[in-house]
């Protein structure tokens, strides 16, 4: 299977990220053609001196091609344009191959 | 579900940290009591400025005590003692719950 990871920092106005996030942003990555599986966290707690970012999310495909697919179709295209309606700051994103074990 | 995430820097040796993660990390992983889903990736591709991970991990477990009872057994001492053998620097190391969509 092949991930996609998006990691957001803190925002200036968590309690309005939080509100679009869910309610807007989330319904257009389910919209995603090829999208196997997806989760979101907010409220990580860090084990180290580094803080825990503010959101984590990760988007299961079923491999490269079907990410890159996904990700130019106009449903994408969608979700990368509605990013700035709640996030300041570009995300974190990063993609490979995950096994699993 | 809950779910623990490390993220690890490019070590100095890239290789030997391949080699030590796959065949010795994560049998160790494997043994830790309610882990329940284990997937890490190595080759991540930035899709910003801002370089991937060398190595991200995730393991699931129940909720934040089986998390707790996993670190705290045996194994997971066992398997907290193994990283320096090869990971440099500490790992970014932080947990949460996460909504499955």
């Amino acid at each position: 299977m092949y991930k996609l990871t998006v990691v957001y920092d803190m925002p200036s106005d968590p309690d309005s990220f939080r509100a679009h996030y869910r309610d807007t942003h989330i319904p257009l990555v389910r919209a995603l053609p090829g999208v196997r599986r997806i989760n979101y966290s907010f409220d990580l707690e860090s084990l180290g001196e580094e803080p825990a970012p503010f959101c984590l999310f990760e988007a299961w495909f079923d491999d490269a091609a079907a990410l890159g697919a996904a990700m130019t179709s106009p449903e994408g295209e969608r979700t990368a344009a509605d990013v700035p309606n709640f996030s300041d700051a570009l995300p974190l994103m990063f993609h490979g191959p995950a096994t699993e074990v």
